[in-house]
């Protein structure tokens, strides 16, 4: 049973990267070993031919990993990201991007998810990481 | 031989990438297959525990391995990257990153690159990724 | 819709991969972006610790999405792996392993699929991949 | 400084890995972080187009980097690989495959290494990978 809401996610995030939430990621829905993460759309994330640069995606890729962790263990902030890989596959829509991050796995000192991104009223993934977290010792 | 200088470099990013610019990503030096790109340090890169945020040094690694592709085949905007792989490996310091950029591979269709991060005046790395970039045809 | 049946993709196997045919692989069902693989359990495939070892999780998930590409575009031998990420999850059982291949993007040139991987008659992965094809021009 | 030597380390393979000795890998070089690896050329390697499948290479970069590690920390047969992500990078020569494995982190429970692999006599690589090793604890 996940230990977060998402307004502790919420809350968690304005208290530590304030400007992480400037950035417009906001959670949506978390539940059993999973997150739905959304990136607002704006024109700080684009890159040249309009399409949503890849740097803002692996922070949204990485994010969305980050809530279905602490969801699922509680607030521990220094819990660190040791690995990602993400392949980009589609050019996104001019639209917000939501990722959906399902845990592979949650052991007590690494966790492994998946995300899959999608442009939003798109049915194609425009990209899918896999993120392995760190869970410090000794919480 | 590279096609582009730094100053090619810097200029190209200027123009396609204003808000990147004012990221504090620089490039140092490119070379025959190479580039050294520098992340200055910003509170704004921060995560809880006072360390430079793993999405800035994604961030760094690809832009990275954009700066070595570009200084190579010349100043083509809509190379893509398909698939970065990152290791995070130690806590940064509270200094600059440099990412070290070598080309393992640049095909006409394909491109890849590893990318060493260290944090200014450190020899260990704090960071370590391959990035494939996908290159249009026609060019 | 695929091109090519479990049928069609054996005699394809036993046809280019002799050696890998005794190597206890088999293709179980294959579908829309879909493939499902068996491997089976065998002495030779064990570490120390009685586990199947990283390599012939390697080597099954690699062929989950070669069957799965080739069953979508027909028999094109020479479609190569040009990218494998994995991450090994949970110690396998002394069962069968099940790889299941879904295909995140099938372009021209590249196709991505994730394998996830299980040890028969358990629902929990023992590993999970993402695979990238190099699918060769001209066909 | 190392722990282990070469005879040390074929040794090691020999006890543990029986099967492993016999599929053409040996053990070169160790030093500081540090371990080289050879892959024999053999026709059971082989895949459509007469080039040496991607397991086989992806075997080799496991087995070069478990020797770097073993090599630095001893015989901990039970560390396991948690994490290889490859890149290939060209057609491999008709000839054996030497894989180059330097230590990029060793730490208490992860150790992250990167590998290198030619085609013997050839100055491009042929693939590159990055693995990761999880330490057992109490050891």
């Amino acid at each position: 049973m996940p230990k977060m809401t998402v307004e502790d996610l919420e809350q968690f995030l304005d208290a530590h990267f304030p400007d992480m939430a400037q950035r417009a990621v906001s959670v949506e829905r978390v539940g059993e070993n999973f997150a739905r993460v959304r990136l607002r759309y704006h024109d700080r994330h684009l890159r040249p031919g309009g399409t949503i640069a890849g740097p803002s995606l692996m922070m949204l890729a990485d994010m969305a990993m980050y809530m279905a962790l602490l969801a699922m263990i509680g607030p521990v902030a220094l819990a660190v990201t040791t690995n990602l890989n993400i392949n980009f596959l589609r050019k996104p829509a001019q639209a917000d991007v939501i990722g959906e991050c399902k845990l592979l796995k949650l052991g007590k000192r690494l966790a492994v998810g998946e995300v899959t991104m999608y442009s939003e009223g798109d049915t194609e993934p425009v990209a899918h990481a896999t993120v392995t977290y760190s869970i410090p010792a000794g919480r």
